[in-house]
């Protein structure tokens, strides 16, 4: 029952941002690589998603892939108290202008005198991203230069340039690239050395083990003779040993009369790999470099369960694996940016690394360039989960700008999908849509399927504030009023009051009897229903078992959620003991695409009518960190970046739990156990909510009663406070 | 008065027609570079546009430059009666599918089972435009094969394909390039070796002529030591000799210890070079590698004028030098697709080269891809005179195919043009437009410019008939209803009575008193006047001195035109004489950019405020190739592609001319003196229309009066006709 209020740590903080405030202008004298925004994502998502193989095949995506602007303009203006020598490092074939003037050739360093000037880089290249990196002692690439794709800089017959341009100005893009002599196509993740834990005796060859699923380049060592040399991949023993089955493989042909060190061209994903040389082919060991994100991990759980702890950890593992330049689904397969799957992995993210970029890189990918012509990833879906990726990620980051940059993209995108409606103003299925909501048998997209109108409301309500965000005030009020209008529709078709539930779909107007777990559920956290309909919901279809089941993780993330907002956090936590513990229980070293707990043996690694087509490690499989994060630490922001937040702790059931919430300005942790609660936080204002049989006690804290036995206890950041309850 | 019934040339055709019966299985079974329609035309043009350089700094267009597709699906259904092998060549990483199953690797060669099959390639390829060649015996890659950016090819969780897709698919693109071999990407023009005409000292080097304006490479001999090297090039000897003022150049570092033949980087445009090489740097001697297109020069004209025929021979050579991998302005500036410019040059090339190719080409180029962010070439006139090369090409050469083809892109720019409208349904100058109409002093570009509004309506009348070729009957009424509407109102505002004429611009509501010629030029050629309008704007515009005259060969053009439609023959030709012979007799080698005859000396070379800054080598220079094939010889088109044609021939005071006009099926020959006519034609049904105080006397040939002393006949193809006349 004390709450320490830590005067050194706030001083400390004082000093902090005294310093940044100081640091500031040596801050912005950072020089990056800088290129049209948007431009490098596309690029380098094209770069990854194209990795993919199948059987040795190349295995792009289906859908549009777009293009970098192949021309573009870049500029900054500014004022120089003294002469300045400025470095150029550009990727394309460039001009540069001082004051408008071109400079000749295709200079390296320039120098500008005092004074107010303009400095103009224009670059040319179809192969990789125009790209800048200008260095001086003030003058410097970052992400306050103006970039266009059109300058229209015309001239008349005098030579006069024209004062009427229309040219819009973008500000330029950036992944914070400072190395001037690395050019961003080279970009790479970083790679570090590992070992087998053992290997087997198989064929003519052996079966080496790296111990649990993982992810980068093999490594041949001492590499030797002529023939055939061939690599079975495998997430599973089964998969590496069966070398017509298994879903990656190299076959490469050896010509090498001294031992030398060879690099496999392609990542892959495996735990086992299967070494096969013919005669005449030998190697000394295989070892294999490790590729992976350098990302923090900033969040983090412990209880006092084991199992939970070791889900929290393997599901860590999985998301990691799955965050790379991109968040992609699964790291064998497909290895690719799908907008269903990246937004279950910003929430995590959220929860686990904070990383903002990948968010804004893999958003930016996603949408790709207008025209509109399909879909993302032509799912209809997916187009309204890129929505609320912005929502979210808005709340959770309160970045404002990133909102305005993207905004035009979000118009074009809503208004293709608007272009969509049927006459009763809902979206069905159109010649080129994929209506996907989940792997599930026998699951109807016929008709107008309630789920997608329910995220197509929800798609209008991030418009609005977007629109409001980006002041753009007239389409604001369109958005909310056709939100509005979506939502009352919604309630409208498909609320069954006798079934106390969304009923899944309208087929030839008429509302069908068939009740699905997914609109209902989204229904909940999307808060749609009243309290009423709320409960009614949990108990008929969340909490029914004659409710057709979700197999997916990626659907149990939602319908877990449903529960934890209802505050079924007990029953969750058995939930996931049991899904992602009988996971465990299996031999997962990370979380599965889809598990089937009916399923034996070699049928859970089966998919998609491939013996080994089921993904072993798919970031859908690793929400178990969101939800731990959310709703047992129970740590979410109330208004954008953490300015305001809720800390309800629910230890459902566990006897005591520890952690951190990471935000973008500091973390959030929680200590619970049954008799106390310790919060310290680095940001904005907090209000920790706890349900105590008596009034909690806290020391230079005052608490609120809320009613129905709940307390309520503001939260300053840099205080630590420890609160007592019963 | 013999018309000479040649059944020997009938046989000899129809022979030439069951040959080509014969043989078209052989040829459709020649294979080609294939590409998504319109990419390689774009990739190409922005290598081509990206090549100018000005005082060696880089020198790029101002408009968007769009991208290729970077990925792209290609298939073919075909059934073999016999197994059959088939190569494939591959511009890109790609897969191959027989049937739907995916084929390990990247084959080179594929073995097909007799029987139905479909063949599909998958190519990703983001430097190059992803391009496949396919060799077997029956199966080859040519614009059969249909191609999409976007394949939409799901699976569902059981693998079984979407069997409801909305691909859109569309047949590929070719160049008809036939070495597989040869990689699409590394298509270049032919070379061939000149060598100077002469050389004089000049500093520590000296100036070489090459006799006449000329495009290539300059190859250096016996290149040797170490030091600086600058090639300064002129397109007159002023400029070559102007080290500081020349509009190109090269500087080179050179190291060579023994004698090395080098060829400059980037091909130039000149006629003489000056060659300065620092101390301690030596060469042999100089010669170049001339750079053209493949084109046949099909089009002739031979008179009794001596300068005419001078004039008709360096507009050829003019026309020629600018017609390059597509039809550019100017080989030293701005080497450039410009859409005014290249209009032009396909009327000139339909008079001339008859390349079908290059027009398609260069239309494609300029429209480049959706979204359309602003007018073709930033021009809002330039926007309209694509269409109108449209519509021309359609007229020319019949070719329905590839109008349906580029139907939808030019949807979208007309949909953009639409949106930009004013209030009064008129278009005027907003922020991003540039309003050219010519290079002219003083030229109001205020308020709702009347040539504008007339070329508007024109484009919507070529996108009714397009939508017609293309069954498209809605929009086809739409347009033309917009069309009507549009003209009814510009001769509402613009048409004053008391001036003749259609005045230039109404600005705030108020037509002003302003009468230029271009809106009252094309007024004619359009056939948008009344006979009464068009005598009237003849005497109070065209032939009224008072009217600021037409500097440019660029407006000259259509100026010429309008003369020559109302049948001022004599007129323009002394214009002629006097304009392009008034640059011959300055010594001019090809045609100029702009030729005011007022200027003296060293002023013909300025423009833009440069000494050297104007082209002396400009495609719009070379009108007199237009003007004399269908004006003079007196051949055009009546339907597409010269099913039916009127031949008009009109010595206008010539005392004989002869020459050919090339058509898609062969060439109409025209010989015509004081007294007598003859024709040959391989194409359609002629009318030859002659003007005569007495019937025209012709064998086997019915002669028919049409009035005021004109007389038609009937021209059947495969016949001579010799008509007397008087």
């Amino acid at each position: 029952m004390t709450v320490t209020k830590n005067m050194k740590n706030l001083k400390k903080i004082f000093l902090i941002t005294l310093l940044q405030a100081m640091v500031i202008p040596a801050f912005a004298q950072k020089a990056s690589w800088i290129w049209y925004p948007g431009d490098f994502d596309i690029y380098m998502s094209n770069v990854m998603q194209n990795r993919r193989t199948e059987r040795g095949s190349f295995f792009p995506v289906f859908w549009k892939m777009d293009s970098h602007y192949v021309l573009v303009d870049f500029h900054k203006e500014f004022t120089l108290s003294q002469p300045e020598e400025v470095k150029l490092f550009v990727e394309g074939t460039y001009n540069v202008k001082i004051d408008g003037q071109a400079i000749t050739g295709f200079p390296k360093s320039i120098q500008i005198q005092a004074g107010k000037h303009k400095l103009s880089l224009k670059v040319y290249s179809q192969a990789t991203v125009p790209a800048i990196f200008v260095q001086g002692k003030t003058v410097v690439s970052d992400e306050s230069w103006l970039t266009t794709f059109e300058d229209k800089e015309w001239i008349d017959a005098s030579g006069k340039t024209s004062d009427k341009s229309g040219t819009t100005f973008v500000s330029a893009g950036s992944w914070g690239l400072t190395d001037p002599y690395s050019l961003p196509s080279a970009f790479k993740l970083p790679v570090v050395k590992h070992t087998t834990v053992k290997t087997e005796k198989a064929g003519t060859g052996y079966v080496a083990d790296f111990g649990k699923e993982t992810f980068g380049f093999i490594k041949v060592h001492g590499l030797k003779g002529k023939g055939k040399l061939s690599l079975y991949y495998g997430e599973s023993k089964e998969e590496a040993l069966s070398t017509d089955k298994c879903e990656t493989l190299d076959h490469l042909k050896i010509d090498l009369t001294k031992k030398t060190d060879s690099v496999m061209p392609l990542s892959k994903a495996f735990r086992y790999v299967n070494f096969q040389p013919e005669n005449g082919v030998s190697a000394d060991s295989i070892s294999m470099l490790y590729e992976y994100a350098p990302v923090s991990e900033r969040g983090s759980f412990k209880s006092s369960d084991a199992e939970l702890n070791k889900i929290y950890d393997v599901a860590k593992y999985t998301f990691h694996l799955n965050t790379r330049e991109f968040f992609i689904d699964g790291i064998k397969r497909d290895r690719w940016v799908w907008s269903g799957d990246a937004y279950q992995s910003y929430l995590m993210n959220y929860y686990s690394f904070f990383d903002a970029p990948t968010v804004k890189r893999t958003l930016l990918a996603q949408r790709g360039k207008d025209p509109v012509t399909a879909h993302i990833n032509t799912i209809m879906d997916y187009s309204f989960y890129w929505f609320l990726g912005i929502y979210d990620y808005y709340k959770f980051t309160g970045d404002k700008k990133f909102v305005q940059d993207i905004y035009p993209r979000m118009q074009s995108l809503m208004t293709y999908i608007d272009g969509r409606k049927n006459k009763n103003g809902l979206l069905e299925w159109m010649p080129g849509d994929w209506i996907f909501i989940d792997w599930a048998d026998k699951l109807s997209k016929d008709g107008e399927v309630s789920f997608e109108q329910l995220l197509y409301a929800r798609s209008l309500e991030t418009m609005a504030l977007c629109a409001k965000l980006t002041n753009d005030s007239e389409n604001a009020a369109k958005y909310e009023e056709q939100a509005k209008t979506l939502k009352a529709k919604i309630f409208d078709i498909y609320w069954n009051q006798s079934k106390h539930a969304l009923v899944h779909s309208r087929v030839a107007g008429q509302p069908t009897q068939n009740v699905t777990r997914y609109a209902n559920m989204f229904g909940i956290f999307f808060d749609y229903f009243t309290p009423e309909q709320k409960l009614a919901v949990k108990e008929h279809v969340l909490l029914n078992d004659s409710i057709n089941k979700i197999t997916t993780p990626y659907m149990r993330f939602y319908e877990l959620e449903a529960l934890c907002a209802m505050g079924e956090q007990s029953y969750v936590l058995k939930e996931m003991k049991n899904y992602w513990g009988g996971m465990l229980k299996l031999g997962a070293t990370s979380f599965w695409e889809e598990y089937n707990p009916d399923k034996k043996g070699t049928e859970h690694l089966a998919m998609y009518g491939r013996p080994f087509g089921k993904s072993l490690c798919h970031a859908w499989g690793a929400s178990p960190i969101y939800l731990l994060g959310k709703y047992y630490l129970g740590v979410s922001p109330d208004s954008p970046g953490y300015e305001t937040y809720t800390i309800e702790p629910n230890l459902g059931g566990l006897a005591w739990m520890e952690g951190k919430v990471p935000t973008a300005n500091g973390d959030i942790s929680v200590y619970m156990n049954k008799k106390e609660i310790k919060i310290t936080s680095a940001v904005g204002t907090g209000k920790l909510r706890i349900k105590s049989k008596s009034k909690p006690v806290a020391k230079a804290a005052e608490i609120k009663s809320i009613g129905k036995g709940f307390y309520e206890i503001t939260v300053e950041k840099g205080k630590d406070y420890t609160v007592s309850y019963n």
